[in-house]
């Protein structure tokens, strides 16, 4: 029984290592940084391999080094596998220990460590391409999503508005689709190899659309460039739309956030109503922390509620001096 | 008498599948995809049918496929324009059918329907060049408008803000004839086959303050050079703006929205104060599609609403206790 | 005295017509269109005598349609000048009329006005490139200005953020300087003849910095296209900068216009508080007018305080109910 | 003890002219231009002596100016370094000299400072390119920063939004890292010259997702095309999503800004209710100053809070004409 508790004991400290948040103290730290360098260094091998120069010389380092990232990443993968079972014990106690990790092999973040280390083993089973199967570790760039709080708020940006894109990706493909035939139906016959067909036209409308014009296919023709006018002008509208919903969204998320933090804020100002209780940074600490926001932000937060906290004080003075002190009548 | 009772009810019934958006049994929603997929495959048709490899060897095909698009089209348009006088029949029921079914016709969406169909009964009357007869079965593509709500928002916000647009296309006009002015003075001796014109000079303004950039029209003169730097520079500043324009419109249409809809909570939650009935989701779901707001913005107002409810509750609690229970008077 | 009295009544007629915007008559309307007309006339004329194959068979025409104009914009001119002396009669009738006069000459429209005419008889005086002089006369489309709401709204937003211009203004320089400097050294041996100097390379750093990328200018060595990727990659991000500042300057004037509508509707109701007064349309007109909203914005301004309003009147019944009907006590 | 005295009476002198800018007489002004005259010139002579048949003609004069700029700049430089020991002497007065000098050596500004003049010296002690040299004095653009306010709250918009950025430069390079990769196993076999190894591939990527698009690096193979088409309108979404993030970030900065002048001048008014205070022109211009506004910004403010004053004034008015006059009871 004291075995068990042991390995309890020491599954729970691997789970607050390697998962948890927040818990946050120096050899965690050392082990999330460790895991970044680790990342970045093999997508710099997989960049350098494609050098012919660099790879052929070194042939048994890049080996060597992708044998000892893919040791690392599969034990990684395992750890987390393992101690996963840790997570909110106290909240849901009769959840069964398969339906945890079950639970955790289907979230984002354990299929993008599993693709990461998968194709490194596909050469077991099947033949495939090297170059190919090379380029697949770059999938490790994004286990570097965990440790960005800024790269999750931009995806719950995305998913929320996620109407508002499918709403530009639509405008999108109807202007790539009227754009390539209506110039395949007016260049056709003036540049009958580059026009040849709706699909081939098509890469002229991208590369016209989204205003990256190499200039390796260009109407020639007055009706041709007349329209090409138009499909520019009506393409530069939309080619910032994206980024504009996107930005909008995000400065709104943050806006949004911004309030719950002063909501919460005040809530602990009503449960204990002096200013020293703000003050008890670990407290902001961990809201501002689960809000995803950064410590700036929070601060400024903090400055706006004590400015007007103070106001309200003086508002409340000047009232009390209009009022009678003996028999509280109004003056 | 039954006959037209029965007569009645069946338009009823088509009206609820086809037109009727609050309407939505399994059946509806299979009908909506049915006509969204023949719509994407028309596309595809039109798009495939330019390639010669693909056209000719399957020319039957194709056609077959053509005449049963525009069978299901044209049945979908005489039912939608049978089926319409169903429309607000309790609101309005002094008004003649054949003025509703007018009113349709007249309507945006009916005549999208109408040119979607028209050009393949145009062969019959005049002889038409069939590749640019073809290129306009592209406009079955807007009938799809009619099943995206982030579409009609869009349409909405691209309405309110024509003011603004108005006032871009004037700049930009201003900028192209000016730019184009500028460089056929400047360019035209040294380059008059390029700058021939004002007119011919237009290309170049027009991919120039787009920022597409072909390369095939430049200047080549210092004066020309300078001139064209400047207009650039102009150029980038206002391509974005159209776009900056429409996501902020977006971002204000959508607050506004959502304004509306905790206006509405809050009246729900006035009529019957306590949170059970904001959680009646079908209440919620009706209101919220109305608005064209998706499930995730409406829970985040309903939450939002929630976090104040307990905060006033609880502000409310600490008053009382600032009052004597026994006399009412303040402490 | 009869005689300078119905002057004086022309005088102030003839004010009504061609400047006072509160004056909406069928006759003024039409005079604004017709020189609308004559405005987009001119310059439509501008750019077709650029074209030889026009212009020489029709030179007579354009001559003559050059005359006609110059006369009534000459007029135009004159009246307005003749007129201008009407304006704020009422507010400040000690001021003398040349100095109104005066006045009205240094305004912008007016400036835009007199260079409209001004290239026309600049040829009596001195001997002037004639292509030259007719490009000037685009200087006509400024005129337009005058009739747009939205262009004058757009002025009043560049004029506010012309703080932020600067700043871009003055780090677009920075950037144009560093990067022309920087591609200059790393470029110049591999490529004498493009990168031969530093004010030689800003045609580089300009059609880069802006994404136009020509294509006519493009470093050869490594060192130059990973400084020109660098560039590249900050130029972009400053590339949509001005139109993002216009469009938030944009969509907070017209949020500020909103609100000082709404205030200003708030005002009326306080006078007479029955729902009577807002729905009085003239009034509206001019409140809406004067601020360049256009109706769809009031309406909904007014949609919004309705619902408010019925929203207070509902809670203070629901209020009502809760106190005692006979001893007016709280229950 | 005399002297002593007058020396600080210098310093104070000195400080007030070159670094305190609540100090503004005609000299300190005069004393600000000329150096940002002198900037400028020295930034105009590095690209003047780019070009040889201007440099080579008069290298002295050059030379000479440069000697005379250093010299300036030197001076300047040491005259901070001597009178910044006045800065914040009321609030800190029991900081010794060389601490305020070394804290004042390690701000951003000094630095700054620092490298405009330091290249000039190296050449005394190492040899190093002459041209490489002469670029380097460029630093002294960002010498003006320090006279520009919306410079520095583009700065602060910068630096509170770096969260943001971290974001969007990571997925940035996502982006590039895949995108290079892809296009280099696609069309590595078709164009090996060009796509040749990952790294080269990246000169592709980077114009095409900045949209500069040169075309000298083109895909032509229909799987690179494909590829280069989803990349594009990925890229495009992206690329002006800094700019976006800037823009906003820039409006809710001003915003807040805005925010806190309405919260000050509403403090003002407190102490002393009468709206002459708030028309004290000097106090206003002191508070404006500090947060960065312009006058129209700051008179915007006010003629919102006279407005909202009226208002209330009349409410108030309203709701005593409900209350009997004799007993006070509520009508």
């Amino acid at each position: 029984m004291i075995k068990n508790q042991l390995y309890q004991q020491l599954r729970s400290q691997v789970y607050d290592i390697i998962e948890n948040e927040a818990y946050q103290t120096k050899f965690s730290k050392s082990f999330d940084k460790f895991l970044i360098v680790l990342i970045l260094l093999n997508v710099s091998a997989v960049i350098a391999e494609s050098v012919d120069v660099w790879y052929f010389p070194n042939k048994h380092l890049f080996d060597a080094f992708e044998q000892f990232s893919i040791v690392i990443f599969s034990g990684e993968y395992l750890l987390r596998l393992w101690a996963i079972v840790e997570k909110d014990k106290d909240k849901h106690p009769e959840l069964p220990n398969w339906k945890r990790r079950l639970q955790w092999l289907k979230s984002p973040g354990a299929i993008i460590d599993f693709i990461s280390i998968a194709p490194a083993f596909l050469n077991y089973f099947v033949t495939v391409d090297l170059r190919f199967l090379r380029v697949l570790r770059l999938f490790r760039l994004l286990k570097l999503t965990r440790y960005f709080a800024a790269m999750r708020i931009l995806l719950i940006v995305l998913h929320k508005e996620k109407e508002s894109f499918k709403a530009v990706i639509f405008i999108l493909i109807i202007l790539i689709v009227t754009a390539s035939s209506g110039i395949y139906v007016v260049e056709n016959q003036a540049q009958p190899e580059v026009f040849e067909s709706i699909p081939k036209s098509m890469w002229w409308a991208v590369v016209t659309l989204t205003t990256v014009g190499y200039g390796d296919v260009i109407p020639v023709t007055n009706a041709g460039k007349f329209l090409g006018a138009v499909i520019t002008i009506l393409g530069v509208g939309l080619a910032a739309l994206p980024a504009g919903i996107l930005a909008s969204g995000l400065a709104s998320e943050l806006e949004q956030r911004r309030e719950i933090l002063e909501q919460k804020f005040r809530e602990m100002l009503l449960d204990n109503d002096d200013m020293h209780l703000i003050k008890d940074s670990y407290k902001i600490d961990k809201v501002r922390r689960e809000l995803g926001l950064n410590k700036e932000q929070a601060d400024e937060v903090i400055l706006q509620l004590l400015r007007e906290k103070e106001y309200e004080h003086r508002l409340a003075e000047i009232d009390k001096k209009n009022y009678c002190p003996h028999c509280g009548e109004h003056l």
